[in-house]
């Protein structure tokens, strides 16, 4: 039997949130369940912050409760993203069986996203954690900039791992070192990666961005390194509002394939997957950036080999 | 110092030979000197096939002979592709000092291709080797299907292997193994080259297309075996007209960035490689494939990092 791997669908929540055109909640709705029907079992379906500052993404309170209740969501494992204690009562509200929190190693980085200092960020997810964690909710808490920062370069190792060792301490379920500018390459993989401690590598997750096309080059040196958790957003969607250049994530595609190519299960569908991209790109108005999609559009949905 | 690696850049052959539209002998000239300006050092300038077959490319001739008289060729291995003993009359005719032959794995590819059996193609390019070299030429062999056909699926390492070993007897300087359909995964490339004897493996050169966005990661694999040797296409231009969905080349901007940030030394400057792409891809009409150019262009040329 393959060995598993697990794959967090960030789409709908981090694919979203810098396009210049909406989803419908009608077509958002949609396309979750198209990703569930594709066999992705989790999924990052909203973020719970200001409607004024991700606009893409106010209609999440009731987006959750319709998908909450909808017999598709059964099975799988719905995430929403938070950032401050709002949001926090909101997701709790929603129903939602798993809370993302959020911290990054720069602290330029800390400041202009969310206008807090580092240790007031680590202390601000501490606090939400554990409530989330008393409210019976799972929860998953991203390191952003672990590998560079749009206003302090290249994030040396040892400060993300100060910050990692905090948030270790925090208990939770899943940790996500977070590549926010899609400037990490399988050396600075490595390096921060092989430091550690093996017993840990089971909770801790990869997200990484595209930018500069070693999104899946990283990946290898992960699995390579016993990690098995990865984060990729359907048809490659996604940037970072901050930092110039910074393309989409991952395309789930792309990661798909490369695991099954690999000997890894993923359980998902890549064909369903690759029709279900196309649906929310034609919304978008724009192309996705899998070349695995591409490359199944262009044979009709086969598989080359 | 760092170790150095040897890069190919195929695009003014493999990149230009299934384009729509045609540059002129005056455009593709200005791109050679720009690619050599860039500081690309191996260059494979065009092909001696028949004009009806490769229209693109029928000015070959009177290019190369153009080019090897600029200054600018002096520091460059130019390479042209010649694909039986009238094409090898005429690169030796036009003085190009190398010349890359061809043979492929898939019987069937090989019929489609150049109406050979593969024993034939074998025969026909251990013959034209020895009357390159007995010229003084370099010569360099493509084995082309070594990871897939699109008629015949998969290719067997050890089919391969057996093609191999002929290609090793005809003491060529360097040996191609093609994945001309991109369907190369990581682990099918580690699965053929660590059977390859280490001792061959400096002549050895890897040349991936692109087309499931798993070009670098299998670069990475072969840099882990010890292979220094990668063709590249710059824009990440090309593709393969008897196989449906095979997209562009690895782009050489892609190539070149992941390999200085593994500590190798490319010599080339980046941003000067991703302005002469625009150039070509202004002509040809046509978005390229490459991510870093891409990341370079939102920058204004200038790494995030």
């Amino acid at each position: 039997m393959s060995e598993a791997v697990v794959i967090t669908e960030v789409g709908p929540r981090d694919g979203l949130q810098n396009e210049a055109l909406c989803l419908t909640p009608e077509q958002k709705f949609a396309w979750l369940k198209a990703l569930a029907g594709a066999g992705l079992r989790r999924l990052e379906i909203g973020s719970f912050v200001r409607h004024d500052a991700v606009p893409q993404l106010a209609d999440s309170d009731e987006l959750c409760r319709r998908w909450l209740a909808d017999e598709a969501s059964k099975d799988i494992q719905s995430i929403a993203l938070v950032a401050n204690d709002k949001g926090l009562e909101r997701a709790l509200a929603s129903g939602v069986p798993e809370v993302a929190l959020l911290c990054a190693v720069s602290e330029k980085f800390n400041q202009r996203n969310i206008r807090q200092s580092v240790q007031q960020s680590l202390e601000g997810a501490t606090s939400r954690a554990r409530t989330a964690r008393e409210h019976g909710r799972r929860v998953r808490i991203y390191i952003s900039t672990a590998f560079g920062c749009p206003f302090e370069g290249p994030t040396a190792p040892a400060r993300v791992m100060q910050v990692f060792e905090k948030v270790v301490a925090m208990e939770c379920d899943e940790l996500v070192f977070g590549d926010t500018l899609g400037v990490a390459t399988p050396r600075a993989v490595r390096e921060l990666l092989q430091g550690i401690d093996p017993a840990c590598r089971p909770k801790v997750g990869l997200h990484f961005h595209d930018t500069y096309g070693t999104a899946l080059a990283n990946v290898m040196v992960g699995l390579e390194l016993g990690y098995r958790r990865f984060d990729a957003s359907a048809a490659g969607l996604g940037g970072c509002p901050y930092a110039a250049g910074a393309s989409g994530n991952l395309a789930s595609e792309d990661l798909v394939y490369v695991l099954e190519q690999e000997g890894f299960d993923t359980g998902v569908d890549l064909a369903a997957l690759a029709r279900a991209s196309s649906e929310v790109l034609k919304t978008l108005k724009r192309p996705g950036s899998s070349r695995v999609r591409a490359a199944l559009l262009s044979t009709g949905m086969e598989p080359i080999r």
